[in-house]
């Protein structure tokens, strides 16, 4: 990026070749990258630091590969490769693993016919795929929080820091209510009862797990715990009871993918100005389930 | 148990018994089980080897204790335990953590005031609770699947082993109707055309993670893979992609506690007959969730 910005002329440049009609500036803008250099921009330009053993690795494809046109997304589901092939894009970051597992272990399950075929599909297209989970979340503050917070138009409340904030209260059905709405969510769990008041949120989204997300709640004595996804046995457990003894704290789930989808949207936004001529679009890969 | 054979003298003398009015019947069978007794019981009559390392610890109360009467439950909540002392029960046997985390440490959360409001109410009414988790997986067939094809009647369709089985086929909606029907489950989340068919079933209830619900739908090409609970990037991204390439492949989630229920049920009518003169019911813990 720094090399970028020398070889366009600074920020006064881009005023001047806002005035150039868009194909010719798209010539003049005709730098090309590779898969890394993009990954190197994000990183200097997000001033993030190296984090050793990171899962944000390349998952197929190659570092060195030119890049077309970038696919943000939650997940780098068939439905969004195809999406992402009919955009002419050969570079997705999806935030979270592409193989089913944790590390992308691609020989955890032997065989896998949906593994290989995956695979095959990525390589016909000429896609990367980079995992972009520990640096999004390194950015300060968490970029999944901040796009979290600007979707639910929670962000004037936020007043930095850790994501426990304030805001005029509501009952849980009425929390509940905004969420769905502001996040395009059609069905959520709940652990609580609907009419309470929740001015005292603290949001969590992905899946923390038990240790962080029941810690988060207690420290900050939280009116409602707002997370993606937990393990039913932990947190969900936790809620009933602290509910059976008479606390008014609550839990929405919202489902992994639709809770941390805002930080990818804003993840997108962020780097488009990055990487003019390199077109950049956000897919929103959606939950996966029916409710039935 | 041996033991109790020996003092009643066999199977003879229960049927003598049957002929005595129930009060003296009570106090001719006054048999007092500490729970250590009834733990030993449990493995003896199951002919279960010791599991080192095992979680099925003793997690409030003591092992000395004297049973009056016990309580069988996926989870031993706040609801549980108060109606486990309404009967005078003062032994719950849990399949699942009683403190939100697999080894039941009450410190993962530092003054966690659920957990210490938990331990007060077990103290006062002097109940012990026993984690059955590993052992009840161990009986051959696993009492979870056993109880759970018992309660939705394909238990007729089982030829033992592990379990895949094939059944007439159904669609995806019927099956889902079906097992709503006969575990009292209100709300599931399903990946998969509704309208496809499912015979070859696999089910694992709880949660069994990522490597082993797909590894058994691929190795056992099951139409339909029927679990407790998933994490979300694992089995339900694997589902979501086998059917964006077209493989017929359906996933329903149950919940985790209302899959494994049936086992805890199937477990304590297991029970029953062997502890006469002691009081033994089911006790369903339910879901914790509200879908809303």
């Amino acid at each position: 990026m720094m090399k970028r910005r020398t070889f366009i002329g600074g920020a006064g440049s881009l005023a001047v070749l806002s005035a150039i009609p868009s194909f010719a500036k798209q010539a003049i803008l005709n730098k090309q990258y590779t898969v890394q250099q993009v990954i190197d921009l994000i990183l200097a330009e997000g001033k993030l630091s190296p984090i050793p053993n990171t899962v944000d690795t390349i998952k197929a494809g190659s570092a060195g590969n030119t890049v077309k046109g970038i696919v943000t997304t939650m997940f780098a589901t068939t439905d969004v490769i195809e999406q992402a092939n009919k955009l002419n894009a050969n570079f997705i970051i999806a935030h979270e693993p592409t193989f089913y597992n944790h590390v992308d272990d691609k020989q955890l399950v032997i065989n896998n016919p949906v593994v290989l075929q995956k695979l095959a599909l990525l390589d016909k297209y000429g896609i990367t795929v980079w995992r972009f989970h520990d640096y999004l979340h390194s950015f300060k503050p968490d970029f999944v929080g901040y796009g979290f917070l600007q979707k639910t138009n929670w962000l004037q409340y936020y007043k930095g820091g850790g994501f426990t904030f304030i805001k005029p209260a509501q009952t849980l059905q009425d929390t509940v209510t905004h969420l769905k709405k502001s996040l395009g969510i059609t069905h959520v769990r709940v652990v609580g009862n609907l009419s309470q008041p929740c001015q005292r949120i603290t949001i969590i989204p992905g899946a923390a797990g038990g240790k962080m997300q029941i810690s988060a709640a207690v420290a900050d004595k939280a009116d409602v715990l707002i997370v993606g996804e937990v393990s039913e046995w932990e947190t969900a457990e936790f809620m009933r009871d602290a509910n059976a003894q008479g606390r008014k704290m609550a839990l929405i789930i919202l489902g992994h993918s639709l809770s941390e989808e805002p930080g990818m949207e804003y993840f997108a936004t962020w780097l488009k100005p990055k990487l003019e001529g390199v077109p950049v679009t956000h897919i929103a890969s959606g939950e996966p389930f029916k409710w039935v």
